[in-house]
């Protein structure tokens, strides 16, 4: 199948890039590498080295005998786009051109306009293209977990059946963001629901949770193909900022009272589970919605996980909860459905602690890497609008919040 | 009160300014001219003439012997925006700053980018004004009913209560937006719903149905005063479309089966509601919504009332169904709930056919401007992306509707 995957040079779309080839899928990228310049704007970069794209290129030749091609440009540029669809006539396009954090499009106005416009054209590109050049192609939209909020029923697959007032119909279900970025993903899915729904596209809107490791299936052991890692406030999703904070005696940071709770998945799965959606289509004119996770933790959980798994290693952390920077409910009830993927075909491997144990080894090798930036793991961007780092929060808390975990976690050291 | 109309020189802009200024309130506004300007891309003009701003802002000042304060300039550039906030210092801003038509959003690629990411951008700008300068100030911002789409049951005013195997919560009412436009104001609710989540800010989005007349209450005859009439597809609503063709003997003209239903109110009634909104502000941090109408009816049932009433006037003008351009349900259950409103004291007119009479003396003293642009009363940009012209239905198929209409038609002239 030709896949065309816009934002071919981020942390999903280099790894997605390589798990299709092996699959004997043929592949295009675009990117004009706005990922390595915003994590250079919050004062950081990727833990594990990437190498710069030329070369990139090289070694995915080098392993799998054929050409990767590429596009270098800007995706808000619909003859770029047009152009590009015109050339390689995909048969599918998986979308990852979207700016993907909460924390950037929080920093302030001019942010805020960025992240949701840039969002919105690139996906009205993709989409426009596809009326126009390939209408059979089939969109795979990456969406979040984040696009539901934390209602207190459970959360569906995209749609559930209302009734009201006597009446009942099936309706797309409400959405609840917690943040622009989430906002802007909810944005362009209500945009390309209606794209189906007016033009006959088929698309599949991945409701991902949060992804979490450094490898990928069968990755040979090439640095120019491992893809990034970061750790910083805005790009840094949850068990990589822990396991980054691990490898360098940081304290794992759960913001507030930590009992948040989110689907997580490795980033294996996540491969897995794109290329189960690639390979099994939606109908023409169908909209369909996948939530896309293995398991559902709390945050401290998974900070007792990491903690567990590094003091295995020798490394001795302790769990220290931060001041939290947004506004979000920190007790709640979360169980959304997930049965979609599964019902494709999707095995999730279920070893977070493996998962970790693995990053722990492929972090060390960089930890210098992480010292040099160890500034920004305390976040500053507030959502209330103001900025400056939040602080830990009183100890008793902590000693509390460890009551409840029960046994599961390693003696925790005292002192920083 | 000290309110500030972005958008003051359109439709409902020019008449709220005179509407407020009557009972007291400071006004000052901001506008750029761009209806102006997309009124003539679509090769049309106001029926009713319109004067250039200054004029307007001579009679104003003439009528209620103090000057509206007036900035002219792009509500996209956050400075000009910023710096309006400084200056003026507004209790409350009535959102007018958005691009309002559905088949201009729908025209093509630039049009779907320009209409989501302007609207997108004048909403943003305003909330970080609001947030940074005036944060008690009340947004009344102007949502439509067509954000709900059609949905087969009773729509509430934003939010209902959800049960869901077997937990229940409020949450925000499923969008089903119709056009680029209509999700542009989907997007921008809930834009407006986090801010007031994150920021404490305070805003009312209106839902409001299609509004139609010429006439303010209390408005001295003067043309400075009048506001503009649109008779195009992109800018004309149904019932001011109807009157345009009315008035020069053009049929009139429903799309597809005509069965649509929506909800409607009078330029009268949506200026009092406004102020009703206005005068009635919600408390920090709340987020409310109102559903803005008087009655529902379906668009066959109002070409017929307009027919009617231009044949009791000497104007016969037949009903003919045009092939439709959108994609929408033309025969659909439509009851949606518009309690909060009558809940201040709205108290509609109730008086449809009056409205139309008015409005069809007020038009006929400009029949020579519609007839002038008579092309552009049938509609040619259409959902499926192409452009052309659609054409009349068959006469059997009218024939039917007026049957089923049963006898509230007046009798009608064959033959166009």
């Amino acid at each position: 199948m030709r896949v065309f995957i816009p934002g071919i040079d981020g942390y999903l779309g280099w790894s997605l890039a390589q798990h299709l080839a092996a699959r004997g899928h043929e592949i295009a990228g675009a990117d004009m590498f706005l990922r390595r310049k915003w994590v250079e704007e919050m004062g950081s970069w990727s833990a594990i080295p990437i190498s710069p794209f030329p070369e990139r290129l090289d070694a995915f030749q080098e392993r799998f005998g054929r050409r990767l091609t590429f596009w270098e440009g800007d995706l808000r540029d619909y003859n770029f786009v047009e152009e590009i669809f015109q050339d390689f006539e995909p048969e599918a396009i998986v979308h990852l051109g979207e700016c993907p954090s909460a924390p950037y499009s929080m920093v302030d106005r001019d942010h805020a306009v960025f992240v949701q416009t840039s969002n919105i054209v690139t996906t009205f590109n993709l989409l426009f293209a596809i009326r126009d050049v390939t209408p059979d192609a089939h969109l795979l939209k990456l969406g979040t977990m984040g696009e539901y909020g934390t209602p207190n029923v459970d959360i569906p697959e995209g749609f559930f059946e209302v009734e009201y007032n006597g009446r009942s119909d099936r309706l797309p279900f409400p959405r609840q963001a917690g943040s622009w970025y989430h906002w802007s993903k909810v944005h362009g899915s209500n945009n390309v629901m209606f794209a189906c729904k007016i033009w006959g596209l088929r698309a599949t809107d991945v409701m991902q949770g949060v992804v979490f490791g450094t490898r990928i299936d069968g990755q040979p052991d090439d640095e120019r193909l491992r893809t990034r890692l970061d750790f910083d406030q805005a790009f840094g999703t949850a068990i990589n900022r822990f396991c980054c904070e691990a490898v360098v005696g940081h304290p794992l940071t759960p913001f507030g009272k930590g009992r948040q709770k989110r689907g997580f998945l490795p980033l294996r799965d996540s491969m897995q589970c794109l290329r189960l959606a690639l390979e099994n289509p939606p109908r023409a004119g169908e909209y369909r919605v996948f939530n896309q996770f293995d398991e559902v933790y709390d945050i401290t959980e998974l900070a007792l996980k990491v903690q567990l798994v590094a003091g295995g290693r020798g490394l001795a952390v302790e769990v220290r909860h931060l001041e939290n920077p947004r506004k979000e409910l920190e007790e709640h009830h979360y169980n959304p459905e997930h049965q979609h993927l599964r019902d494709l075909g999707y095995t999730p491997a279920h070893d977070v602690e493996g998962e970790i144990r693995l990053m722990l080894e492929d972090l060390l090798q960089h930890r210098d890497r992480i010292e040099a930036k160890i500034d920004v793991l305390i976040p500053d961007v507030r959502w209330d609008g103001t900025r400056g780092k939040v602080d830990f929060l009183a100890d008793d808390l902590d000693r509390k919040l460890r009551e409840v975990a029960g046994g599961r976690a390693a003696p925790t050291p005292t002192g920083l």
